[in-house]
């Protein structure tokens, strides 16, 4: 059994490990801590700052969470931007959608060169000649994007600190929409109602402010500490339930239609979280 | 913050740590080791061979998780059979339903002990004059029990190993089958899916040979290594959702009709650890 382990600690609260079988990679980019390793039972894990942002074993329960809600119930797809994501596990996820183009956004070349390196299977995606790639603050190019009428806006961030911390702010979520064209969506993670309260109600006024229906949504995510991991879906005409219409055939490891359905049903420790008057505050 | 990190890690797969503020108890009982700590953030914990039994913070998910479906399900709940639970917290949630009462087999009369010191809000349960309290082996008293046409039996155990090993073993849900009565439910905690599919498997299997209608549901205990938790609803009569019937007021923290039902949506990542033919295996 290994000696070595990687611990997560989050804000003295709780810390989650994985066993090291090899260390692979280690630098300091302009932005982040990047690290690599072997883990005995997950595969490879990349961790940014600290933090464990994927593992082989369950990438797949965050990338299609993220993905699939909106990909299944925009009414037209044809330009979606991505903010973060650049070791391509999203990207692989939207590509699903025939006919979608992806304009990613992530801050961190280094991200994306390491995940090429170390995780070919889901960077592989950022190849794709449907996916334009640009090392650039979302923040700014979706600013850049005002009136464009996006389809489709997602934000793949880390936790909202360091070069995230942006991503929860009111202004974003106007500028987001902004970016949108009226039937167009916009997802994001929106972290841990255990460990993160607080960070979940500032979020849900601030889309609230910028979109007409804001609906959470959520899954488990078991290599991010709390595990029960919420998602927003936002937007002014589309509505997560009643606008769902999933291709017939979609082989998918945890999203699927019936899935979907059950992930808007919220328990009330998780209601909570939300502000007053939120539709989904039915049970507290 | 905290130097000291009271850590379980599973079978070198992966480990789950949480601050220690201060030590409370630590004892070795005919069974297993018992230890009692206060954290940071999730309060007091008890921890018995190493592993997370409860966090004050988040008990509450685990055990409404294990007691409500089928408390909510029954036709006739005059008698219930508890195998563990020697901390309270089951029996806290099965008292909600008026008129029950519960036998509770706990093998270690220690975990009922320190619990009743050092978590006297959960074990107050225990004195309720609807429960009666035995140090016994459950298995066995379940044996005894052979035609006494209980309505509802709860296994609220630990791994199965050690102590609770026999606990998943075919002829221990045969036994059970012959303590209820036909429209008798049996309900359990049945692993994660991350970390224990072959332990899943193994169980349905087994449940599937004593029961007409075996079905999974889950939810999220996030101080079990996994946190995506599994549980066994086993009946020859009772359908946990055709035959749900809540009372129109109950406070809950986690569950309710709506996470009921969807609790019991898969996704396929998780049918794939389910036998073959099962009626859940639906998108594998």
């Amino acid at each position: 059994m290994s000696d070595d382990w990687y611990t997560e600690r989050l804000l003295g609260m709780a810390g989650y490990s994985l066993p090291v079988r090899e260390r692979l990679h280690d630098e300091q980019s302009a932005f982040q801590r990047i690290e690599v390793f072997d883990s005995a039972h997950h595969g490879r894990v990349l961790a940014l700052d600290g933090a464990f942002m994927l593992t082989e074993r369950d990438e797949f329960t965050y990338h299609e969470l993220l993905a699939h809600p909106a990909l299944w119930t925009l009414a037209k797809a044809e330009r979606a931007f991505l903010v973060g994501g650049g070791d391509g596990g999203t990207v692989g996820e939207l590509l699903r959608r025939p006919g979608l183009e992806i304009t990613v956004a992530e801050i961190d070349e280094r991200v994306v060169r390491v995940s090429q390196e170390f995780f070919p299977e889901l960077a592989k995606s950022l190849d794709d000649p449907r996916v334009t790639l640009s090392f650039a603050d979302g923040v700014a190019a979706l600013k850049d994007a005002a009136g464009s009428g996006l389809d489709l806006v997602v934000v793949d961030g880390t936790d909202p600190v360091g070069p995230a911390a942006g991503l929860i702010e009111s202004e974003f979520y106007a500028t987001v929409a902004g970016a949108l064209a009226p039937e167009g969506v916009f997802v994001a993670q929106t972290q841990s109602p255990f460990y993160h309260p607080q960070e979940i109600a500032k979020i849900y006024r601030g889309l609230s402010e910028a979109f007409a229906n804001v609906r959470m949504y959520w899954g488990v995510c078991p290599s991010y500490l709390g595990a029960f991991w919420t998602f927003a879906y936002a937007s002014q005409e589309r509505d997560p339930l009643r606008d769902l219409a999933p291709p017939a055939e979609l082989e998918t490891r945890y999203w699927t239609p019936e899935v979907h359905r059950a992930a808007f049903v919220l328990p009330p420790f998780v209601q909570q979280c939300l502000p007053e008057g939120h539709p989904q505050r039915t049970h507290v």
